[in-house]
């Protein structure tokens, strides 16, 4: 049974079925598309489902030309009907392991995921996660979900976990260039699952457990992590001392060993980094471990953002003016520069607190027409307004959040009464009065 | 008068004076020595000169060959009197900056060097500090000791700060190999500086202030600091989860980007990541600003040779045995392997806390051959056993502490009843049920 599955994967005749049409999920069968696989898409987001069939991309960073070509084609059949994932020899996972208010991970998507598949689960299927989530998850949360089948692990059907490790909106880490980390409950599953990435030319690093793949993803984002926060409890120290952070990671970045730069920011979003650590951070309790240094980390995360606003009421102040009343222009709410993605971006705190003590709030984003309808800002409803540099003395102060290619730094200072720059920017640009570092 | 000194480097004739004969300086040394510069080598420690007289090298990792055949040639004057300095056109500073107990900066000896110089004080000469200190020690704490000379600075003489950056025992990172990041209290200060270290081949980066340079080098530090903390405080963790932090490491190291492989251990030593991080936490408090990660990671730190002590008394325990009353050998006791230095390591640590549990302690380490005076543990007074693997069986346990590349690990493990790896280098050998991973 093993041997069927495998010949299926070498002769690229094997059926991949996609649970998630997230950016995981359309970047994992962009790759396999195009390694010739036949496809299949799920995802319990209807409106999702409707964008693709009507060939309309929701992410910005992702070039879905060669997916609506196979869709031309019909090798990419699209469903919001669970019952097409009875059609797959392999079906991989990749849905959004969240956090609720309290850090809690939220595995609702991940367990009705397998609910699903153990509803429909065929003879030799390959289920392979691609979510991150804590150490154990596999094996003692979603592998007894399968079982429900009646099927056998290892002889019926496989489990696999292959971490997701991706730069998002990199174009220079494609799916094939990133090595996979590869796992299965049983060694055949690993077997399986490795013989499936190679096809795509990826280099693979087998782990003996789930758990270890799973501690391994959670390990790379809790680095990234602990160094943006360090680096930002650095900036706030270094600004205490009169010294700028920005010149001293430049300087230390001379250093050509045991050195590697991060640079702080007004807070991290994104999942990998303000999601995926607290994972572990929850594990630990439960083991009776701890992760102290991880709570701290994100502690100061959390604090970023208000950082920014304080900083923002002493640049008003030593111009004589109230935040209070005032116009704010926030330039860039997305997380990361030149991405449409809003998840956990900073702008979501920011921007409350503005409204909070009564700012009149402005913004502008190239790539988020509108701010409505957010989770965690319920009474937001902004549409950016467009970008006339000319006009910008119109406002009190700009707060830049977002780096994004788009923008004209020196115009942006030019125009401006106050600047609030969190991304370091305006470095270059003259007429430093105006520029307050947050 | 800046010209007539920049000749002088150019032309090589420069004499340069060095403040400290510890590794850095003669390093430093062995650099300018062999660039062709004559040289002047002072320390108060009347012991460092005798050896140096005598051409008896104290620091295993050093290759004094260059140096004794400079003595030879007459262009490499030692002395204990600091009336030499006078002689100097250049004086560099390399000498130790401690910490008390209270983990409080102990500047006793970078202010004595400063006041040695200047009561030497010459017209045009550059002194050149490459100790690590806090932002603001070399404007605000040294340079007025300089001023009591009553010469000018940027005028009389020049204040330059070059901190060092080394990777002690790597040969791959010679003086000349590593950037010399540059700063001075005046233009001219670091403009003559600068033109010295090209000399040597060094690539160098400007800071606009000491107390830039100052803290670049303490960030450097403290990020070893924060993430090997990090992964001692994941090591820990993992072990509470039953997954081996070595080969989650392993597998997290396969990302291509924004990882860097920390690796857990008994406890960091030297002088660079136990010391230098705590003189910007010191600093810190100082301006009203905070440290806190750099705080938690010093104390995760500070935890680790009670971890591993306490995974050893587990070992023994489950082989019924009580620490009481056990004959235990510490294989390496320096804090970095094939290295002579034993400053802040962690066996320091170790061996005072297996003595007061009435262990039988004793230790090898082909480079110690005697514990005895050691600061920090006064009763401590052992000798180096000679090694002889076939006689491990002695041993109730043997923890190895310093992964030296002479050992042989797998005899170290056939011939012992319990070994307890702080290092993972018994990764590859058999017999796991007698090892303890710590």
């Amino acid at each position: 049974m093993v041997n069927a599955l495998k010949e299926k994967i070498a002769a690229k005749t094997a059926i991949i079925g996609f649970i998630g049409m997230g950016y995981i999920g359309l970047s994992l069968l962009d790759a396999f598309g195009s390694a010739g696989y036949p496809l299949i898409g799920y995802d319990i987001d209807q409106k999702k489902i409707e964008l693709l069939k009507k060939k309309k991309p929701y992410l910005n960073f992702l070039d879905h030309k060669n997916l609506f070509a196979l869709m031309d084609q019909k090798r990419f059949k699209i469903s919001n009907d669970s019952v097409v994932l009875q059609e797959a020899d392999i079906i991989i996972i990749s849905v959004a392991t969240p956090l609720d208010r309290y850090r809690t991970p939220n595995l609702t998507n991940l367990r009705n995921a397998f609910l699903t598949i153990s509803k429909h689960l065929q003879k030799n299927q390959l289920i392979i996660l691609q979510s991150s989530t804590f150490p154990g998850t596999t094996n003692e949360e979603l592998l007894p979900l399968l079982e429900k089948s009646g099927f056998k692990i290892g002889k019926d059907f496989f489990l696999a976990h292959v971490p997701e490790v991706t730069d998002i909106g990199n174009p220079e880490f494609s799916v094939a260039a990133v090595p996979k980390i590869i796992s299965g409950i049983t060694t055949a599953c690993r077997t399986l699952a490795t013989s499936l990435y190679k096809q795509l030319g990826c280099k693979t690093v087998a782990c003996s457990s789930t758990s270890i793949a799973e501690a391994a993803k959670l390990l790379q984002n809790s680095f990234r992590l602990i160094n943006i926060s360090f680096i930002n409890e650095m900036k706030i120290l270094f600004d205490h001392m009169g010294l700028d952070v920005w010149e001293v990671i430049e300087a230390a970045s001379s250093k050509p060993f045991g050195f590697m730069p991060f640079y702080p920011g007004p807070g991290v979003g994104g999942s990998c980094i303000p999601i995926v650590p607290f994972y572990l951070v929850w594990k630990a309790k439960a083991t009776g471990g701890q992760a102290v240094m991880l709570e701290q980390a994100g502690h100061i995360n959390d604090l970023m953002p208000t950082y920014v606003f304080n900083k923002m009421i002493q640049g008003l102040n030593l111009q004589s003016k109230t935040l209070n009343g005032a116009k704010v222009l926030v330039l860039g709410v997305t997380y990361k520069k030149d991405v449409n993605d809003l998840r956990e971006s900073p702008a979501l705190k920011l921007l409350p607190l503005l409204k909070n003590m009564n700012a009149e709030v402005f913004y502008h984003d190239p790539y988020v027409k509108e701010l409505s309808q957010i989770e965690e800002c319920p009474g937001l409803a902004l549409k950016s307004i467009e970008l006339n540099y000319e006009m910008l003395a119109l406002y009190d102060a700009v707060i830049i959040l977002t780096d994004h290619t788009c923008y004209d730094w020196d115009k942006i200072v030019l125009h401006s009464h106050l600047v609030v720059d969190t991304r370091n920017v305006t470095a270059n640009v003259k007429a430093k009065s105006k520029i307050v570092k947050a």
